[in-house]
């Protein structure tokens, strides 16, 4: 305990306001009715003196606030949960929140232990990009009142505002267009589909166009050209021209790095979602989903600041930030 | 404010276990001198009842610790600062700390207001990937004596201990293996040196070992191998054996893309510094210095938990983590 904390203790401030034990408590507990104004002032400027560093503990009994948001993504590693963190920040940080990063490394137990923490902290809102699908779980470990946005996944059973990117309709749309250029045939790629709500929403809109497309699901230490070649040779006609569209960034990295050596047939095409510039960097030729991650951040901060700053503020159920195709 | 929030005031505290406000006072000081143990007992029994969920403020003014530990890093995008978060975040947890992230988004000054906020909340340690040269700026904004660990990057005037990668002998170490090989010229590609340790010690220990080494400092919007092209062009006579060393993946990244389309001359040879797998999958082929963030951040979480753990703590001023060379 430094020396400043110790001169922050509640019978300090009472001898120095010359007031009891008890009124210093009822003022840390916000019951200003039962002092006067002037008693109340008297306090606040004895606790700011003291506290030549406030005592946030002490403030936050008082205020019930700590101007702290809690962000919590499925994974710091990926430039889309760090791009909707970057987008939060900018708009809290004008009205003087702070937003803290909480990474769940995607660990659907390490999620639920981290609101656990989160409850027991000031934090003062809750934004999630869920790994959890149930809205009761997370409720459960979560006992506060707080304002809660999900991001980027639907949750089953939510009562809280969320906030997703256009996965279904963008991918329709890019799957169209292809058929109408006269690819015939679709390969998904993508992690296990299992019940990741941004997967399924993909994977469902170009099986939406293309109702025969080969799917296969890779796992990270997968060679993913040769699992594709595979799917490739056993599902599809010499004479078609082909789709290949994987659903994450990295899918996509993993197949055009050495596309052309790769795959030698030159009736391939290879689309799909990206999120950062690498993939632009590395092969300007390609067209790709480009997700719009900072936006995303920025229309929930904003949602956020207005749950913040009114109890009745009527922020819609879903919010719809759309990517765009480049 | 919620119903359980509300149901922890001191005044219902006291009531229910029969004891003076004053005597909940002292107890959510510490003075527990001033009372019997069984006094003691109650109350924190009592908090222990109503607190239905642990009022951490409450907690926090008994205990004056959080158990969390703020990790301030220069930028949550690029992959070095969150595998660092990420080796603290493994180790941290096995003790109970959760460590929170805080993004300085390469920001001197967002550095410092961090810092300030930090200092308002009851974190029990800071680590800090800096920004900011000098310690003593960081220490004006930090007033509470918290144990600090600086990583990735040394600060003038710091007591702080530092956990660095061994930027300067590897780099040395590569320099002399092309040489070896030929190469009798270097060209130092890096984003502004700056004051930046990283940056200025592998320049250091490139021109330690190339004292001629020509230097291409790149902002984010440049064309690097147009840069390099052209500073190729002035400086180097044409049947030397040329070495391109790039101080940041994305540097490698963008000068790897179109290597052989952009630098015709077989007698150039790339290399530089690697955080991800990314360049590993694009180009299987490049021989790369290939850092070690999460094993710095390991580290990291080693030494704050031993100074966490007692006052009296021997920690080295500075541990280096290696980089292999792959």
């Amino acid at each position: 305990m430094t020396d400043e904390n110790k001169k922050n203790s509640i019978d300090k401030v009472a001898s120095a306001a010359g007031v009891s034990i008890a009124t210093v408590s009822r003022f840390l507990n916000g019951q200003l009715d039962r002092m006067s104004e002037k008693t109340a002032k008297r306090i606040q400027n004895i606790i700011d003196e003291m506290n030549y560093v406030p005592n946030a503990a002490a403030r936050q009994l008082m205020t019930k606030t700590s101007k702290m948001i809690a962000v919590v993504v499925a994974n710091i590693e990926d430039y889309f949960s760090s791009e909707i963190f970057k987008g939060i920040d900018g708009i809290a940080i004008t009205e003087g929140y702070t937003p803290v990063l909480f990474d769940t490394n995607g660990d659907e137990q390490q999620e639920l232990y981290l609101i656990d923490k989160i409850n027991q902290q000031n934090f003062d809102a809750l934004i999630i990009q869920p790994l959890n699908v149930d809205a009761n779980m997370i409720k459960k470990h979560l006992k506060r009142n707080i304002p809660v946005i999900t991001v980027d996944r639907l949750l089953e059973n939510s009562e809280w505002p969320t906030v997703v990117s256009d996965n279904y309709d963008v991918t329709k749309n890019v799957s169209n267009y292809y058929l109408s250029k006269g690819y015939t045939h679709a390969v998904i790629v993508t992690e296990p589909i299992g019940t990741v709500s941004t997967r399924r929403d993909r994977a469902a809109a170009i099986k939406s166009v293309y109702p025969d497309a080969s799917l296969v699901e890779v796992n990270a230490k997968d060679n993913v050209a040769k699992k594709v070649k595979a799917r490739i040779f056993a599902d599809v006609d010499k004479k078609e021209k082909i789709l290949i569209f994987a659903l994450k960034e990295r899918l996509v990295l993993k197949l055009a790095a050495r596309f052309r050596q790769d795959f030698t047939n030159a009736n391939i095409k290879l689309t799909g979602f990206a999120e950062s510039d690498v993939l632009f960097e590395i092969n300007p030729g390609l067209k790709l989903v480009r997700q719009n991650p900072f936006k995303m951040g920025v229309t929930t901060g904003e949602l956020i600041l207005s749950l913040l700053n009114s109890d009745e503020a009527s922020v819609p159920a879903v919010t719809v930030v759309k990517a765009d195709y480049l």
